[in-house]
């Protein structure tokens, strides 16, 4: 259970390792949307994602005996890279599991954090398996990357941040992958806000999180060809618990949507945000009714994107859907 | 003359209608040129750059009769906008004389501003010919866009603001095109600064400020074939006068090394600066010697890039020279 002392506690322990990111507001952005928006922009953290948050978290929880013998993970994304630096900052051994299909950037960045790389086959089996492989040959700990509670716990700190700056934000928009960040922002919401609402937002094309709060259970998603990489991972048990109990809705967004809230920011915000970070932005363009006047924190969840991409990205603006 | 009041007096006229731009850091970019580097984003000013800053100032202060008859201005780029957004604010009309050649995202957001498009052959000669037919049949002020006094004065805030915040500078490094930025930026490091070196940087493409340093007297322009094109403009008389009795000294760069510098910019810090924004940055890692352990200011002037030529600057990464 994470209650308000754990995510108090998460937010000291990690604060010395971490960047206070800022909250970013823009008029123009405020007058499309009718909203009056607050980006906190985790783009900004370190490694370029929130991810580093709740990665520092767990890893400073090992015990010495556990530091010692290293830890291990699975991800194609951001979470390798936090693992890696949270690591390389304390003189941890990192065993990072990367499917073979990993953009050879994250891979690169990985390494250059000190990260050991293991290759698997790009399937949610083979990771698991060559996961449970490492911890048996190499005696390493488990740290997953969103079903930890050190992990959620740490991804509410970004959350924290916001509020403690803007305390009578209404709504809270996150995107939803595996979803750690948006679990840990619903609590920080609902501990520390005032009557603030989380809301999730999340691709058509990995709709998981949409079903699975309808139904009632995990669902899976069916397909996952989106252009926001970092949200096709599926829900867990501990974090579908913490949606279904605390996130008031998701919103589903199509590559289009997503496509033009990413170049929107970049052009009118002159941050950079990968397509994962600007899917909060895109849910409130598309409900523009359900968050007009509303004082409404979105969170631009990273900003690790390849450039060489950008011209993917530019032609989905001009798809139909 | 433009004295340590003027600087005051425009700092203060300016504030209440621009943004107070951060100031950023990276340690990678530390670690890589091995200065401390403080960034000054005016790519998140208004309108997306510095120039909102002089235009701003010297439209305030026009009379009431000058404010009847609107303004002239000629400018390919951030200026217009700059001019077009300070007329909006204050419902005073604005003539802006383009080049025909213009890029089409420059004109609709002139227009977008309010700014009245007259478009003109792409030469000098041409615009100055034009502003002169504007100011006969419209009775309109002209204003130049780096050769006044007024706009000058407004563009050594964004200097003034980075010394209140860093006093203890010991360089500041500024681009170079016509001169408004850099003149003010040394004004300002001259009476605010703690024994602070101002330098320059522009294209070898365009390198005009590099030879009238050297020569004593306004050189021109023999070719302005850079991606930098905020940096193709010449010295003027005024900019000129200030360059050469404040400026420390002027560094050329390739458009390669341009090039470099804003991807890393970009990848690095997450946020959009355009060509001439990066020069700055680019001068310190081609002189790393000559920064090296100094605290270093870097004016990052703009941010208004046309995504579209994204892969033209990548392109230029790979070319020699």
């Amino acid at each position: 259970m994470i209650g308000k002392q754990e995510l108090i506690d998460a937010y000291n322990r990690i604060s010395p390792y971490i960047h206070k990111t800022p909250v970013f507001t823009s008029q123009t952005l405020n007058y499309i949307t009718g909203a009056q928006l607050y980006f906190k922009c985790e783009n900004f953290q370190k490694m370029g994602a929130f991810k580093m948050r709740g990665a520092m978290n767990a890893v400073l929880q090992l015990t010495d005996e556990e530091k010692e013998r290293g830890v291990v993970t699975h991800s194609s994304g951001n979470f390798a890279q936090a693992l890696s630096l949270s690591c390389k900052h304390l003189g941890i051994k990192s065993f990072i599991i990367m499917p073979s299909d990993s953009p050879q950037v994250k891979k690169d960045a990985v390494r250059g954090y000190g990260g050991i790389i293991i290759e698997c086959k790009p399937t949610l089996a083979a990771r698991e398996e060559t996961a449970m492989k490492i911890i048996e040959e190499k005696h390493a700990v488990l740290i997953h990357p969103f079903d930890s509670e050190n992990v959620i716990a740490g991804q509410g700190s970004a959350c924290m941040e916001l509020l403690e700056e803007q305390p009578d934000i209404e709504m809270i928009v996150v995107p939803v992958g595996g979803g750690g960040l948006i679990s840990g922002s619903a609590l920080a919401a609902k501990y520390f806000g005032t009557n603030c609402k989380t809301i999730g937002a999340e691709p058509f094309e990995a709709d998981d999180a949409f079903r699975s709060l309808q139904s009632g259970m995990i669902e899976m998603n069916v397909s996952t060809n989106t252009i926001a990489d970092g949200l096709k991972t599926q829900l867990s048990r501990n974090t579908f618990s913490i949606i279904y109990k605390n996130v008031e809705r998701i919103i589903r967004l199509t590559e289009r949507e997503i496509a033009e809230a990413m170049i929107t920011i970049w052009e009118r915000m002159k941050i950079i945000i990968e397509p994962s970070g600007a899917i909060a932005y895109a849910a409130i363009k598309r409900e523009r009714n359900y968050f007009k006047g509303k004082k409404t924190g979105v969170i631009l969840s990273g900003g690790n994107f390849d450039l060489m991409k950008l011209t993917e990205v530019m032609k989905l603006m001009n798809h139909d859907k």
